[in-house]
Protein backbone atom coordinates (compact mmCIF):
# COMPACT_ATOMS: atom_id res chain seq x y z
CA UNK A 1 0.00 0.00 0.00
CA UNK A 2 1.44 3.60 -1.28
CA UNK A 3 2.27 5.70 1.82
CA UNK A 4 -0.33 8.72 1.75
CA UNK A 5 0.39 12.16 2.22
CA UNK A 6 -0.79 13.61 5.54
CA UNK A 7 -0.12 17.25 4.47
CA UNK A 8 -1.09 19.36 1.01
CA UNK A 9 0.92 22.24 -0.03
CA UNK A 10 -1.00 25.12 -1.64
CA UNK A 11 -0.77 28.50 -2.90
CA UNK A 12 -2.11 31.29 -0.67
CA UNK A 13 -2.16 35.06 -0.65
CA UNK A 14 -1.61 35.99 3.06
CA UNK A 15 -2.99 39.51 4.18
CA UNK A 16 -1.46 40.89 6.76
CA UNK A 17 -3.38 44.31 7.53
CA UNK A 18 -3.68 45.52 3.40
CA UNK A 19 0.01 43.92 2.51
CA UNK A 20 -0.46 40.69 0.87
CA UNK A 21 2.43 38.11 -0.29
CA UNK A 22 1.94 34.95 -2.14
CA UNK A 23 3.31 32.08 -0.82
CA UNK A 24 2.88 28.03 -0.03
CA UNK A 25 1.45 27.21 2.71
CA UNK A 26 0.36 23.30 4.31
CA UNK A 27 -2.96 22.16 5.01
CA UNK A 28 -3.70 19.14 6.55
CA UNK A 29 -4.73 16.55 4.55
CA UNK A 30 -9.04 15.47 4.22
CA UNK A 31 -10.06 12.48 2.40
CA UNK A 32 -12.84 10.02 3.16
CA UNK A 33 -12.28 6.24 4.44
CA UNK A 34 -14.60 3.69 3.56
CA UNK A 35 -15.20 1.02 6.70
CA UNK A 36 -17.07 -2.17 5.31
CA UNK A 37 -18.00 -5.18 7.06
CA UNK A 38 -17.74 -8.93 6.10
CA UNK A 39 -19.63 -10.87 8.13
CA UNK A 40 -22.37 -13.80 8.32
CA UNK A 41 -22.22 -18.16 8.26
CA UNK A 42 -19.35 -19.16 6.08
CA UNK A 43 -21.86 -20.40 3.49
CA UNK A 44 -23.42 -17.16 2.98
CA UNK A 45 -20.82 -13.67 3.79
CA UNK A 46 -22.52 -10.46 3.17
CA UNK A 47 -20.13 -7.95 2.80
CA UNK A 48 -21.38 -4.23 3.91
CA UNK A 49 -20.54 -0.52 3.60
CA UNK A 50 -21.25 1.16 7.40
CA UNK A 51 -19.07 3.97 7.68
CA UNK A 52 -17.87 6.79 5.42
CA UNK A 53 -15.72 9.21 7.60
CA UNK A 54 -13.54 12.57 6.64
CA UNK A 55 -10.29 11.58 7.87
CA UNK A 56 -6.69 12.58 7.82
CA UNK A 57 -4.79 9.27 5.92
CA UNK A 58 -2.47 7.45 8.47
CA UNK A 59 -3.29 4.65 10.69
CA UNK A 60 -6.57 3.60 8.81
CA UNK A 61 -6.60 -0.26 10.64
CA UNK A 62 -6.79 1.55 13.96
CA UNK A 63 -9.22 3.75 12.81
CA UNK A 64 -11.46 1.08 11.44
CA UNK A 65 -10.92 -1.07 14.72
CA UNK A 66 -11.96 1.84 16.83
CA UNK A 67 -14.53 3.01 15.20
CA UNK A 68 -16.01 -0.58 15.19
CA UNK A 69 -15.45 -1.13 18.94
CA UNK A 70 -16.41 2.40 20.26
CA UNK A 71 -19.69 2.39 18.18
CA UNK A 72 -20.62 -1.10 19.47
CA UNK A 73 -20.31 -3.20 16.03
CA UNK A 74 -17.96 -5.45 17.82
CA UNK A 75 -17.47 -6.72 21.38
CA UNK A 76 -13.68 -7.69 21.37
CA UNK A 77 -10.92 -7.67 19.30
CA UNK A 78 -11.03 -11.93 19.50
CA UNK A 79 -14.75 -11.38 16.89
CA UNK A 80 -12.53 -9.75 14.06
CA UNK A 81 -10.76 -12.43 11.63
CA UNK A 82 -8.61 -9.54 10.09
CA UNK A 83 -8.71 -5.85 8.83
CA UNK A 84 -6.84 -4.74 5.67
CA UNK A 85 -7.69 -2.06 3.03
CA UNK A 86 -9.21 -3.51 0.16
CA UNK A 87 -8.25 -4.63 -3.16
CA UNK A 88 -11.14 -4.95 -4.59
CA UNK A 89 -12.17 -1.15 -5.27
CA UNK A 90 -13.84 0.92 -8.22
CA UNK A 91 -11.03 2.96 -9.19
CA UNK A 92 -7.10 3.47 -8.81
CA UNK A 93 -7.61 6.77 -7.15
CA UNK A 94 -9.49 4.45 -4.24
CA UNK A 95 -6.79 2.01 -3.67
CA UNK A 96 -6.01 3.26 0.44
CA UNK A 97 -9.38 4.94 1.28
CA UNK A 98 -11.43 1.45 1.72
CA UNK A 99 -10.64 -0.40 5.12
CA UNK A 100 -12.48 -4.29 5.15
CA UNK A 101 -12.58 -5.89 8.58
CA UNK A 102 -14.36 -9.66 7.88
CA UNK A 103 -15.36 -10.61 10.97
CA UNK A 104 -15.21 -14.10 12.38
CA UNK A 105 -17.39 -16.86 11.04
CA UNK A 106 -20.40 -17.38 13.64
CA UNK A 107 -20.32 -13.45 14.75
CA UNK A 108 -23.93 -11.78 15.08
CA UNK A 109 -23.30 -8.28 14.43
CA UNK A 110 -25.73 -5.38 15.24
CA UNK A 111 -25.70 -2.72 12.72
CA UNK A 112 -28.77 -1.24 14.69
CA UNK A 113 -26.23 -0.24 16.97
CA UNK A 114 -24.39 2.08 14.89
CA UNK A 115 -24.84 5.34 17.11
CA UNK A 116 -25.44 7.91 14.63
CA UNK A 117 -28.63 5.93 13.53
CA UNK A 118 -29.53 3.89 17.06
CA UNK A 119 -30.56 7.32 19.04
CA UNK A 120 -33.76 6.40 16.47
CA UNK A 121 -34.59 2.95 17.04
CA UNK A 122 -37.91 2.39 18.34
CA UNK A 123 -36.63 1.37 22.06
CA UNK A 124 -34.75 4.59 22.41
CA UNK A 125 -36.35 7.70 21.27
CA UNK A 126 -34.12 11.08 21.00
CA UNK A 127 -34.19 12.73 24.35
CA UNK A 128 -31.10 13.29 26.48
CA UNK A 129 -32.17 10.47 28.97
CA UNK A 130 -32.71 7.99 25.95
CA UNK A 131 -29.25 9.52 24.47
CA UNK A 132 -27.38 7.98 27.59
CA UNK A 133 -29.84 4.76 28.10
CA UNK A 134 -28.65 3.96 24.67
CA UNK A 135 -25.13 4.06 25.85
CA UNK A 136 -25.52 1.42 28.57
CA UNK A 137 -27.72 -0.64 25.89
CA UNK A 138 -24.58 -0.94 24.01
CA UNK A 139 -22.82 -2.56 27.23
CA UNK A 140 -20.96 0.16 29.20
CA UNK A 141 -19.98 0.18 32.56
CA UNK A 142 -19.67 2.13 35.54
CA UNK A 143 -15.91 2.86 35.98
CA UNK A 144 -14.46 1.46 39.36
CA UNK A 145 -12.12 3.85 41.31
CA UNK A 146 -8.96 1.75 41.47
CA UNK A 147 -8.11 3.26 44.75
CA UNK A 148 -5.33 5.40 43.08
CA UNK A 149 -4.91 9.54 42.91
CA UNK A 150 -4.07 11.59 40.09
CA UNK A 151 -2.17 15.21 40.99
CA UNK A 152 -2.95 18.58 39.79
CA UNK A 153 0.77 18.96 38.76
CA UNK A 154 0.80 15.52 36.58
CA UNK A 155 -2.54 16.82 34.84
CA UNK A 156 -0.91 20.57 34.32
CA UNK A 157 2.28 18.66 32.65
CA UNK A 158 -0.21 16.99 30.31
CA UNK A 159 -0.67 19.58 26.94
CA UNK A 160 2.98 20.50 27.02
CA UNK A 161 3.84 16.77 26.31
CA UNK A 162 0.52 16.86 23.98
CA UNK A 163 1.67 19.87 21.66
CA UNK A 164 5.44 18.48 21.98
CA UNK A 165 3.85 15.12 19.86
CA UNK A 166 2.02 17.06 17.71
CA UNK A 167 4.03 16.69 14.76
CA UNK A 168 0.84 17.58 12.15
CA UNK A 169 -0.18 20.22 13.51
CA UNK A 170 2.28 21.98 13.98
CA UNK A 171 2.60 21.89 10.22
CA UNK A 172 -1.01 22.88 9.60
CA UNK A 173 -2.85 24.27 12.60
CA UNK A 174 -5.70 22.53 10.96
CA UNK A 175 -6.03 19.09 13.20
CA UNK A 176 -6.79 17.75 16.40
CA UNK A 177 -4.93 15.38 18.94
CA UNK A 178 -5.94 12.59 21.19
CA UNK A 179 -3.76 10.90 23.25
CA UNK A 180 -3.17 8.43 25.57
CA UNK A 181 -1.65 8.95 28.68
CA UNK A 182 -0.66 6.53 31.86
CA UNK A 183 -2.32 7.53 35.22
CA UNK A 184 1.41 8.93 36.39
CA UNK A 185 1.35 11.20 33.17
CA UNK A 186 3.52 9.43 31.03
CA UNK A 187 2.00 9.70 27.13
CA UNK A 188 1.56 6.08 25.26
CA UNK A 189 0.77 6.82 22.22
CA UNK A 190 -0.62 10.15 20.00
CA UNK A 191 -2.65 10.50 17.29
CA UNK A 192 -4.02 12.98 14.79
CA UNK A 193 -6.45 13.37 12.61
CA UNK A 194 -8.77 16.15 10.74
CA UNK A 195 -11.85 14.95 12.59
CA UNK A 196 -11.31 14.54 16.22
CA UNK A 197 -13.78 11.15 16.52
CA UNK A 198 -11.57 10.01 14.50
CA UNK A 199 -8.64 10.83 16.46
CA UNK A 200 -9.98 8.98 19.36
CA UNK A 201 -11.01 6.00 17.46
CA UNK A 202 -7.38 5.58 16.40
CA UNK A 203 -6.15 5.26 19.56
CA UNK A 204 -8.79 3.15 21.01
CA UNK A 205 -7.79 0.71 17.79
CA UNK A 206 -4.47 1.24 18.67
CA UNK A 207 -4.72 0.51 22.10
CA UNK A 208 -6.97 -2.76 21.45
CA UNK A 209 -4.26 -4.34 18.98
CA UNK A 210 -1.42 -3.05 21.09
CA UNK A 211 -2.38 -3.92 24.42
CA UNK A 212 -5.50 -5.88 24.44
CA UNK A 213 -7.41 -2.92 25.65
CA UNK A 214 -5.71 -2.19 29.11
CA UNK A 215 -7.89 0.69 29.80
CA UNK A 216 -7.31 0.63 33.24
CA UNK A 217 -5.18 3.64 34.94
CA UNK A 218 -5.53 5.13 31.32
CA UNK A 219 -6.72 8.82 30.76
CA UNK A 220 -7.86 10.32 27.65
CA UNK A 221 -6.74 13.47 26.53
CA UNK A 222 -8.21 15.28 23.69
CA UNK A 223 -6.97 18.75 22.12
CA UNK A 224 -10.46 20.26 21.90
CA UNK A 225 -14.14 20.40 23.39
CA UNK A 226 -15.65 17.29 24.89
CA UNK A 227 -19.23 16.46 23.06
CA UNK A 228 -20.82 13.90 23.95
CA UNK A 229 -19.83 11.35 21.56
CA UNK A 230 -16.55 11.81 22.56
CA UNK A 231 -17.29 10.89 26.21
CA UNK A 232 -19.46 7.95 24.59
CA UNK A 233 -16.31 6.51 23.27
CA UNK A 234 -14.28 6.68 26.27
CA UNK A 235 -17.00 5.06 28.04
CA UNK A 236 -17.18 2.13 25.15
CA UNK A 237 -13.53 1.89 25.60
CA UNK A 238 -13.58 1.12 29.70
CA UNK A 239 -11.60 4.70 30.05
CA UNK A 240 -12.61 6.19 33.46
CA UNK A 241 -10.41 10.04 33.10
CA UNK A 242 -11.15 12.38 30.16
CA UNK A 243 -9.22 15.36 29.83
CA UNK A 244 -9.70 18.01 27.11
CA UNK A 245 -8.14 21.45 26.71
CA UNK A 246 -12.11 22.82 25.56
CA UNK A 247 -15.26 22.72 27.64
CA UNK A 248 -17.90 20.07 27.75
CA UNK A 249 -21.11 20.09 26.69
CA UNK A 250 -24.19 19.01 28.78
CA UNK A 251 -24.58 15.72 27.36
CA UNK A 252 -20.78 15.07 27.82
CA UNK A 253 -20.91 15.49 32.09
CA UNK A 254 -24.27 13.67 32.46
CA UNK A 255 -22.95 10.71 30.42
CA UNK A 256 -19.36 10.80 32.27
CA UNK A 257 -21.43 11.23 35.84
CA UNK A 258 -23.39 8.49 34.63
CA UNK A 259 -20.61 5.70 34.50
CA UNK A 260 -18.17 7.35 37.07
CA UNK A 261 -15.57 8.57 34.83
CA UNK A 262 -13.96 11.59 35.63
CA UNK A 263 -13.96 14.92 32.80
CA UNK A 264 -11.70 17.68 32.97
CA UNK A 265 -12.33 20.52 30.60
CA UNK A 266 -10.44 24.03 29.84
CA UNK A 267 -6.62 21.66 30.93
CA UNK A 268 -4.34 24.39 29.78
CA UNK A 269 -2.18 27.33 31.20
CA UNK A 270 -1.81 25.29 34.59
CA UNK A 271 -5.55 24.98 35.32
CA UNK A 272 -8.54 22.83 34.20
CA UNK A 273 -12.10 21.95 36.14
CA UNK A 274 -13.77 19.08 36.85
CA UNK A 275 -16.87 18.22 35.75
CA UNK A 276 -17.75 14.99 37.28
CA UNK A 277 -15.89 12.32 39.75
CA UNK A 278 -13.09 15.02 41.52
CA UNK A 279 -12.88 12.13 44.06
CA UNK A 280 -9.92 11.02 41.70
CA UNK A 281 -8.01 13.73 41.71
CA UNK A 282 -5.68 14.87 44.98
CA UNK A 283 -2.79 17.31 45.66
CA UNK B 1 -43.44 24.68 22.59
CA UNK B 2 -41.83 25.20 25.56
CA UNK B 3 -38.61 27.21 25.33
CA UNK B 4 -35.86 24.47 25.38
CA UNK B 5 -32.64 25.64 28.10
CA UNK B 6 -29.49 26.72 25.73
CA UNK B 7 -27.03 26.76 29.04
CA UNK B 8 -27.07 24.12 32.19
CA UNK B 9 -25.38 24.90 35.14
CA UNK B 10 -22.89 22.33 36.98
CA UNK B 11 -21.49 21.72 40.04
CA UNK B 12 -17.67 21.91 39.00
CA UNK B 13 -14.20 21.41 41.18
CA UNK B 14 -12.07 24.53 39.60
CA UNK B 15 -8.00 23.84 39.93
CA UNK B 16 -5.70 26.68 39.70
CA UNK B 17 -2.21 24.85 40.38
CA UNK B 18 -2.97 22.43 43.23
CA UNK B 19 -6.12 25.13 44.67
CA UNK B 20 -9.13 23.96 44.21
CA UNK B 21 -12.60 25.70 44.37
CA UNK B 22 -15.92 24.20 43.91
CA UNK B 23 -18.07 26.08 42.17
CA UNK B 24 -20.99 26.80 39.58
CA UNK B 25 -20.25 26.50 35.86
CA UNK B 26 -22.04 27.07 32.89
CA UNK B 27 -22.38 24.42 29.90
CA UNK B 28 -23.50 24.72 26.78
CA UNK B 29 -26.58 22.29 26.42
CA UNK B 30 -26.14 19.53 23.33
CA UNK B 31 -29.30 17.22 22.69
CA UNK B 32 -30.46 15.30 19.58
CA UNK B 33 -32.48 16.24 17.32
CA UNK B 34 -34.07 14.09 14.93
CA UNK B 35 -35.58 14.93 11.60
CA UNK B 36 -38.35 13.27 10.06
CA UNK B 37 -39.10 13.33 6.13
CA UNK B 38 -42.88 12.98 5.22
CA UNK B 39 -43.03 12.39 0.96
CA UNK B 40 -44.77 10.28 -1.37
CA UNK B 41 -48.16 10.88 -3.23
CA UNK B 42 -51.26 12.02 -1.26
CA UNK B 43 -52.79 8.35 -0.83
CA UNK B 44 -49.71 6.58 0.71
CA UNK B 45 -47.34 9.16 2.61
CA UNK B 46 -44.06 7.59 3.93
CA UNK B 47 -42.63 9.01 7.11
CA UNK B 48 -38.87 8.30 7.34
CA UNK B 49 -36.50 9.25 10.07
CA UNK B 50 -33.58 10.54 7.85
CA UNK B 51 -31.24 12.25 10.45
CA UNK B 52 -30.38 12.47 14.34
CA UNK B 53 -27.85 15.31 15.14
CA UNK B 54 -26.30 16.12 18.42
CA UNK B 55 -27.33 19.73 18.53
CA UNK B 56 -27.85 22.54 20.74
CA UNK B 57 -31.95 23.64 21.23
CA UNK B 58 -33.07 26.87 19.44
CA UNK B 59 -33.93 27.54 15.86
CA UNK B 60 -34.72 23.61 15.59
CA UNK B 61 -36.75 24.40 12.05
CA UNK B 62 -34.45 26.52 10.54
CA UNK B 63 -31.65 23.72 11.50
CA UNK B 64 -33.99 21.37 9.67
CA UNK B 65 -34.74 23.36 6.65
CA UNK B 66 -30.70 23.83 6.78
CA UNK B 67 -30.15 20.94 6.57
CA UNK B 68 -32.59 19.29 4.44
CA UNK B 69 -31.05 22.04 1.44
CA UNK B 70 -27.64 21.98 2.27
CA UNK B 71 -27.59 17.81 1.77
CA UNK B 72 -29.31 18.39 -1.41
CA UNK B 73 -32.66 16.47 0.05
CA UNK B 74 -34.76 19.70 -1.48
CA UNK B 75 -34.11 21.55 -3.95
CA UNK B 76 -35.84 24.73 -3.14
CA UNK B 77 -38.32 26.24 -0.17
CA UNK B 78 -40.97 25.45 -2.46
CA UNK B 79 -40.81 22.06 -2.15
CA UNK B 80 -41.91 21.72 1.79
CA UNK B 81 -45.68 21.85 2.39
CA UNK B 82 -44.63 22.85 6.22
CA UNK B 83 -41.95 22.10 8.78
CA UNK B 84 -43.13 21.92 12.53
CA UNK B 85 -41.99 20.22 15.90
CA UNK B 86 -43.39 17.12 15.79
CA UNK B 87 -46.38 16.60 18.31
CA UNK B 88 -46.63 12.39 17.94
CA UNK B 89 -43.85 11.47 20.33
CA UNK B 90 -43.36 8.36 22.48
CA UNK B 91 -42.50 9.94 25.39
CA UNK B 92 -43.27 13.52 27.08
CA UNK B 93 -38.92 13.86 27.13
CA UNK B 94 -38.80 13.79 23.51
CA UNK B 95 -41.21 16.85 22.89
CA UNK B 96 -39.08 19.65 21.37
CA UNK B 97 -36.41 17.19 20.01
CA UNK B 98 -38.10 15.69 17.23
CA UNK B 99 -38.67 17.87 13.90
CA UNK B 100 -41.09 16.71 10.96
CA UNK B 101 -41.01 17.97 7.47
CA UNK B 102 -43.62 17.58 4.87
CA UNK B 103 -42.99 17.69 1.38
CA UNK B 104 -45.44 18.66 -1.30
CA UNK B 105 -47.18 16.08 -2.62
CA UNK B 106 -45.62 14.85 -5.68
CA UNK B 107 -42.25 16.28 -4.78
CA UNK B 108 -39.51 13.22 -5.44
CA UNK B 109 -37.23 13.01 -2.95
CA UNK B 110 -33.76 11.60 -3.66
CA UNK B 111 -33.04 9.87 -0.12
CA UNK B 112 -29.39 8.80 -1.35
CA UNK B 113 -28.43 12.26 -1.62
CA UNK B 114 -27.75 12.57 2.09
CA UNK B 115 -23.72 13.10 2.16
CA UNK B 116 -23.40 10.63 4.87
CA UNK B 117 -24.32 7.91 2.65
CA UNK B 118 -23.81 9.20 -0.90
CA UNK B 119 -20.40 8.90 -0.66
CA UNK B 120 -20.65 5.39 -1.07
CA UNK B 121 -23.28 4.98 -3.69
CA UNK B 122 -22.37 2.77 -6.81
CA UNK B 123 -21.51 5.91 -9.28
CA UNK B 124 -19.31 8.28 -6.87
CA UNK B 125 -16.72 6.10 -4.82
CA UNK B 126 -15.13 6.97 -2.20
CA UNK B 127 -11.56 9.38 -2.73
CA UNK B 128 -10.95 12.91 -3.40
CA UNK B 129 -12.37 13.32 -6.96
CA UNK B 130 -15.29 11.33 -6.28
CA UNK B 131 -16.25 13.24 -3.30
CA UNK B 132 -15.64 16.11 -5.18
CA UNK B 133 -17.40 15.11 -8.17
CA UNK B 134 -20.67 14.23 -5.79
CA UNK B 135 -21.18 17.65 -4.69
CA UNK B 136 -21.26 18.49 -8.28
CA UNK B 137 -24.04 15.60 -9.06
CA UNK B 138 -26.16 17.49 -6.06
CA UNK B 139 -26.76 20.61 -8.53
CA UNK B 140 -23.81 22.81 -7.05
CA UNK B 141 -22.88 25.46 -9.66
CA UNK B 142 -19.97 27.21 -10.05
CA UNK B 143 -19.84 30.72 -7.90
CA UNK B 144 -19.86 33.37 -10.85
CA UNK B 145 -18.14 36.79 -9.82
CA UNK B 146 -20.39 39.73 -9.22
CA UNK B 147 -17.56 42.08 -10.39
CA UNK B 148 -17.64 44.23 -6.42
CA UNK B 149 -14.48 43.68 -4.14
CA UNK B 150 -13.94 42.83 -0.50
CA UNK B 151 -11.53 45.20 1.15
CA UNK B 152 -8.72 43.70 3.65
CA UNK B 153 -9.65 46.27 6.29
CA UNK B 154 -13.83 45.35 6.16
CA UNK B 155 -12.69 41.52 6.37
CA UNK B 156 -10.26 42.08 9.02
CA UNK B 157 -13.62 43.81 11.29
CA UNK B 158 -15.74 40.91 11.38
CA UNK B 159 -13.95 38.35 14.17
CA UNK B 160 -14.95 41.24 16.83
CA UNK B 161 -18.37 41.47 15.16
CA UNK B 162 -18.98 37.92 15.93
CA UNK B 163 -17.21 37.90 19.23
CA UNK B 164 -19.52 40.87 20.19
CA UNK B 165 -22.71 38.65 18.96
CA UNK B 166 -21.50 34.95 20.40
CA UNK B 167 -23.55 35.02 23.55
CA UNK B 168 -23.89 31.66 23.99
CA UNK B 169 -20.29 31.25 23.86
CA UNK B 170 -19.37 33.67 26.40
CA UNK B 171 -20.72 31.91 28.96
CA UNK B 172 -20.21 28.42 28.30
CA UNK B 173 -17.05 28.66 25.61
CA UNK B 174 -18.30 25.29 24.83
CA UNK B 175 -19.70 25.68 21.07
CA UNK B 176 -19.15 27.22 17.34
CA UNK B 177 -21.09 30.02 16.02
CA UNK B 178 -21.85 30.67 11.90
CA UNK B 179 -22.64 33.91 10.31
CA UNK B 180 -23.68 35.61 7.24
CA UNK B 181 -22.43 38.71 6.37
CA UNK B 182 -23.32 41.49 3.74
CA UNK B 183 -20.64 41.57 0.91
CA UNK B 184 -19.69 45.44 3.42
CA UNK B 185 -19.42 43.72 6.20
CA UNK B 186 -22.52 44.10 8.29
CA UNK B 187 -23.94 41.27 10.08
CA UNK B 188 -27.00 39.89 9.11
CA UNK B 189 -27.24 37.04 11.37
CA UNK B 190 -26.01 34.80 14.05
CA UNK B 191 -26.35 31.39 14.78
CA UNK B 192 -24.68 29.24 17.74
CA UNK B 193 -24.34 25.50 18.27
CA UNK B 194 -21.98 22.61 19.57
CA UNK B 195 -21.91 21.44 16.09
CA UNK B 196 -20.77 23.68 13.83
CA UNK B 197 -22.15 21.79 11.17
CA UNK B 198 -25.65 22.35 12.99
CA UNK B 199 -24.49 26.38 13.22
CA UNK B 200 -23.87 26.00 9.65
CA UNK B 201 -27.34 24.69 9.18
CA UNK B 202 -29.23 27.18 10.77
CA UNK B 203 -27.77 30.09 9.35
CA UNK B 204 -28.73 28.65 5.75
CA UNK B 205 -31.87 27.81 6.78
CA UNK B 206 -32.40 31.73 8.36
CA UNK B 207 -31.27 32.69 4.81
CA UNK B 208 -33.93 30.34 3.08
CA UNK B 209 -36.93 31.39 4.92
CA UNK B 210 -36.23 35.00 5.57
CA UNK B 211 -35.27 36.01 2.16
CA UNK B 212 -35.72 33.17 -0.64
CA UNK B 213 -31.72 32.16 -0.31
CA UNK B 214 -30.56 35.38 -1.88
CA UNK B 215 -26.86 34.01 -1.80
CA UNK B 216 -25.08 36.45 -4.17
CA UNK B 217 -23.05 38.92 -2.29
CA UNK B 218 -23.16 37.36 0.90
CA UNK B 219 -19.98 36.01 3.26
CA UNK B 220 -20.42 32.71 5.45
CA UNK B 221 -18.04 33.05 8.51
CA UNK B 222 -16.87 29.92 10.92
CA UNK B 223 -15.75 29.83 14.10
CA UNK B 224 -13.88 27.38 13.64
CA UNK B 225 -11.64 25.19 11.58
CA UNK B 226 -13.31 24.72 7.69
CA UNK B 227 -13.89 21.14 6.80
CA UNK B 228 -15.12 19.67 3.38
CA UNK B 229 -18.45 18.98 4.83
CA UNK B 230 -18.53 23.12 6.18
CA UNK B 231 -18.04 24.48 2.24
CA UNK B 232 -19.82 21.97 0.96
CA UNK B 233 -23.02 23.18 2.62
CA UNK B 234 -21.67 26.69 1.91
CA UNK B 235 -21.32 25.27 -2.00
CA UNK B 236 -25.02 24.01 -1.66
CA UNK B 237 -26.36 27.85 -0.34
CA UNK B 238 -24.62 29.58 -3.25
CA UNK B 239 -22.49 31.26 -1.24
CA UNK B 240 -18.98 32.68 -2.86
CA UNK B 241 -16.71 33.71 0.24
CA UNK B 242 -16.02 31.49 3.21
CA UNK B 243 -14.14 32.51 6.02
CA UNK B 244 -12.84 30.45 8.73
CA UNK B 245 -11.08 31.60 12.22
CA UNK B 246 -9.24 27.73 11.73
CA UNK B 247 -7.84 26.32 8.93
CA UNK B 248 -8.94 24.81 6.57
CA UNK B 249 -8.43 20.82 4.95
CA UNK B 250 -7.14 20.29 1.93
CA UNK B 251 -10.55 18.56 0.31
CA UNK B 252 -12.31 21.91 1.65
CA UNK B 253 -9.31 23.95 -0.44
CA UNK B 254 -10.16 22.00 -3.76
CA UNK B 255 -13.49 21.93 -2.99
CA UNK B 256 -13.56 25.36 -2.88
CA UNK B 257 -11.22 25.74 -6.14
CA UNK B 258 -13.60 23.63 -7.99
CA UNK B 259 -16.77 26.12 -7.22
CA UNK B 260 -15.00 29.09 -7.28
CA UNK B 261 -15.20 30.17 -4.18
CA UNK B 262 -13.18 32.19 -2.18
CA UNK B 263 -11.89 30.68 0.76
CA UNK B 264 -10.21 32.37 3.58
CA UNK B 265 -8.53 30.84 6.97
CA UNK B 266 -7.13 32.01 10.03
CA UNK B 267 -8.92 35.20 9.76
CA UNK B 268 -8.17 37.09 13.21
CA UNK B 269 -5.85 39.56 14.42
CA UNK B 270 -5.62 41.42 11.72
CA UNK B 271 -4.34 38.98 9.35
CA UNK B 272 -5.71 36.02 7.03
CA UNK B 273 -5.02 33.52 4.56
CA UNK B 274 -6.73 33.12 1.10
CA UNK B 275 -6.98 30.00 -0.06
CA UNK B 276 -8.89 30.22 -3.16
CA UNK B 277 -10.27 32.78 -5.56
CA UNK B 278 -7.81 35.59 -4.44
CA UNK B 279 -8.94 38.26 -6.82
CA UNK B 280 -12.45 38.77 -4.82
CA UNK B 281 -10.21 40.93 -2.05
CA UNK B 282 -8.81 44.29 -3.30
CA UNK B 283 -7.29 46.88 -0.75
Amino acid sequence: MEQQALVSAKKIVRYQGDHAVTEEDLVVVELPLEIRLGFGPAHERVQRSISVTMRTPGHDLELALGFLYTEGVVKSLDEIAYIEHCTQVKSPDEFGHVVKAELKSGIEVDLAALSRNFYTSSSCGVCGKASLDAVEVQGCQVMPWDGTFLSPACLNTLPEKVRAAQVLYRHTGGNHAAALFSRDGELILLREDVGRHNAVDKVVGAMLSESGLESAGKLLFLSGRAGFELVQKAAMAGISIVAAVGAPSSLAVELAEKFNITLLGYLRDGRFNVYSVPERIRA
